[in-house]
C-alpha cells in the first residue's frame, strides 16, 4: 500500500516528511475555466473592461485561498507564499466564460501545485457564486496544474 | 450594471441582504470528476473496496470545506448546515477517476449549492494532493450544480 | 466588579449568556476615516472612478472581516449576518483620504455594531496596506458606531 | 498604474512577488488610543491595578489578530512573527480611555508594520466590545505606524 | 456498520442530518484536570488570587475554541452558542494542579457537548503552553462531559 | 512574576521572543487516551482492522489540528511544521479504549510539543464526537508529552 507517499505502510493518512529535503525556489502554474453563457459574460464586462467588482471579487477570493490552503487539504503543508498571482481572462468567443490562471511562487521544501490549483478553484467558484442568480447552469471545467517547477522532481510541463 | 444582485448601482460587491428573506427548507445536489490514469485508481482502491484512508481524507476535507464556504466566497453568507454528505464514486471503465457527489441541507434563508460544491472542489483537490506524486497529469473536470430544492426559486434541476 | 456584564463576579470574562433574549432584527451602521496624503488618494481614483481594484479589495476585505469578528472579538457570539455592506468615499478636498462606513444587518439575539466597526477597522488597514509603500504616514481615525437599533437597548444614535 | 506595488500593469490586485528579496531581522512599532469616559477607565482599572480580565482579554485579542492579519488584510504575506508584544494603558487624565502599543517582531522577507497595526486594531475594538454596554459613544483614534526597521527601506520613524 | 450514527451503511463519515431535529434549549457542562507540580500553582496564584495573565489567557483561549469547535472535529456541525463560561480553579492540596470546567448553551437542534469539552480541552493546553518552560511533566487528565440537558436524549448526569 | 517566560515583569501576557533562537531541528511526541466500553470498541474495530471511517477521520483531525495550534494557543508561535504523524491504537483488554500518539517534526525556532499535545487532544475529541451516541460516558486520560528534542533545553524523555 505505500505507493503513495501520503499513506504510511498500514494505509493511514500522515503529512509526508520534508523535514531534510533541500530549501529550493519553487513556482507552479495552474488553470481552470469557467463556461457560462454569453449574456453573464457580457454582465461582468464591457469589452475589455471590468463592469463592477466582479472580477476583482474573485481575484481577491483566489489570492486569499492560495494563502488557507493548507487548512483545506488535510495533508498539505503549511506555508509562507512569496507571491500569488490570479489572472482572470473573460472569453466571448466560442465557448464563452472565464478563463483562470493562477502563478504561486515559494522559497521552502515543497511544492506549491497544491496552492495554485486551490486558487483557481476557489476564484472560479467565487465567480460562480456572483453569477449564479443568472446563470445556474454554469461548469467549471478542466482545473489542472499547467508548468511546475524547483524541487527534486525538477521542472515538469503539461504536455 | 444592477443586474447582478451581489454588486449594488455603482457597481460596488455587497453581501445581498436575505433579513426579509423566509426561513425554507434548503437542499443542493452538486458533482465533479477528477480523472485519473487507471494505475492511479487501483492505488486508492481494490475492487469495490478502499485501500487506505485516500478516500476517507477525501470525503472528510469535503465535508469540512462545505463548513467553511463562507470564509472562502467573499459575499456567500455564514450558515448552520444541518447535513452534509459527500460521495466518492472510483469508475474503473471509460473514462477513469473518481465521481463525486456533495449534498447540503440547511433550514435558513439562504440557498446551499455553493456548500455543495465547495465540498465537490475541496474533495476533488484533496485527491489530487493524495495521486500528485504518481499522477501529476490528473484533471478535475465538470465541477456543476445537479439539483437545489426551497427558496424563492423553487426546484432547478439540471436539464 | 459586576458592572461590565462581560465579566462574572469575580472578574473573570465570559460570554454573556443570551439564551433567552428575543429574536429581533437588528442593524449597526459605523464610520472611520484614514488620512491619506492628496496624491495618494489620486492614485486610487479618477475623480469618481476606481483606478485598479484597490477600493474593490478593501471593500471585499471589510465584508469578509464581518463575517469573522467572533474568531477576532474573543467574547463575541457567533451569528449569521443576513447583510453587510461597506461604502468606501474617496475625499479629495479638505482633509484627504478616504471615509469608510459599514452596515451589518441581522435577525438574531445579538447586537451587531462590533461586526460594523470590525468591517470599518479591516477595510481601512487594507486601504493601509494597499498605499504604504508610497504613504507610510496613514493615519486611521474616528472609528466609531453611527447608529444601532433593535434589541433591548432600542434605537441609539450618535448625538 | 503601476505606482502602486500592490496593482498589476492592469490595476489588477496581485500579492508583491518577494520571492527575491533579503531575509532581514524586521520590527515594527504602531499605536492607538480608544477614548472612553472616566467612569469607564475607572471600571476597568483601580489605580495602576485591572480590574478582573478586561485589559488582559485585549492583549490576548491583539496578539491572536496579529498571528491572522495575512487572513483577514488580502494582499499581505503570510509569515510566522518571531515576537508580538501588545501594551495596554490605561488613560485617567486629560482625554480618558486607553492607550495601545503593539510592537511585533520577524526575521524574513517583508516587514511587519501591517501585523503590528492589526493587533492595535483588534485589541481596541475587544476595550470596545467589552464596555460598550455601559459606554456606547467610545471612539477609536490614531491608529497609526510609529516606527519600523529592517527591510530595503530601512529606519523609519514618525517625525 | 450502521451502530454509529456518524457512519453511513457503507461505513462512509458522514454529517448526520438534524435538519427535522427540534429547536430546543440545550446546555453541555464538562470538567478537566491538568496536573502541575505545587510549585508551579504557586506560580500562577498567589492565595485565591491570579498572578499575572495565566487564568485569564487560558480561559479567553477556552472560550474561543467552544466557538471553533465545528472547524476542529470534522463531523460537528456548525452552531451559534449562545452562552459559555469557563472556570478555572487552581488546586493546591493533594493532587496540585488546576481544575477546569466548562459550561455552553444554545437553542438549537445539536448538543453542545463537544464545545464544552473542547473549551476545556484547549483551556487546559493554554495551561500547558504558559508552564511549560518550568514544569515539563505536567498532564492532562480526566477531561469528560458532566451533565448534558435539552434534545431527545433529555438530562443525563454522570452517575 | 517573571519566573514564567509568557508573561512579563507586570504579569501581562505576551509571545516569547524568538528572534535570536537558533534555528534547530526539532521534535516532539505526545500521547493520550480515551476509555470507552469494550462494545464500543468492537463498534470501530474489527480485530485488527477498522470498521468504517471513524479512526482515519480522528487522524485526519489531528493532522489538521497540529496545524492551527497557533490559532487555538495564544502565545504558541505559527509555524510550519515538516510533519505530522498520529498513530490511533485501539485497545481491546484491560482498560478498553484508544491510545493515541502524535510525533511532529519542523526545523525552526521553537518546540513543537504544543502541537503533538494538540493533535492527541483534538483526536481524542474526535473519537468521542463519534461515539457518543453510543457511549457518553468515555474519558479522555493522560494526554502528555513523552520525548523532545532540539533546541536549547535539549533532549528531554518522561521518566
Amino acid at each position: 500500500m505505500s505507493e503513495l507517499t501520503h499513506l504510511d505502510e498500514t494505509g493511514a493518512a500522515r503529512m509526508v516528511d520534508v523535514t531534510d529535503k533541500a530549501v529550493t525556489s519553487r513556482e507552479a502554474r495552474a488553470e481552470g475555466f469557467i463556461a457560462m453563457r454569453p449574456e453573464t459574460v457580457a454582465m461582468i464586462v464591457d469589452g475589455e473592461h471590468p463592469k463592477g467588482d466582479v472580477l476583482a471579487t474573485a481575484r481577491i477570493a483566489g489570492i486569499m485561498a492560495a494563502k488557507k490552503t493548507h487548512e483545506l487539504i488535510p495533508l498539505c503543508h503549511a506555508l509562507n507564499l512569496t507571491s500569488v498571482k490570479v489572472h482572470l481572462t473573460p472569453v466571448s468567443d466560442g465557448e464563452t466564460g472565464v478563463h483562470l490562471e493562477a502563478v504561486c511562487r515559494l522559497t521552502g521544501q515543497t511544492g506549491v501545485e497544491m496552492e495554485a490549483l486551490t486558487a483557481v478553484s476557489i476564484a472560479a467558484l467565487t465567480l460562480y457564486d456572483m453569477c449564479k442568480a443568472v446563470d445556474r447552469g454554469m461548469v467549471i471545467r478542466d482545473v489542472r496544474l499547467l508548468e511546475k517547477q524547483g524541487g527534486r522532481s525538477g521542472h515538469w510541463k503539461r504536455g
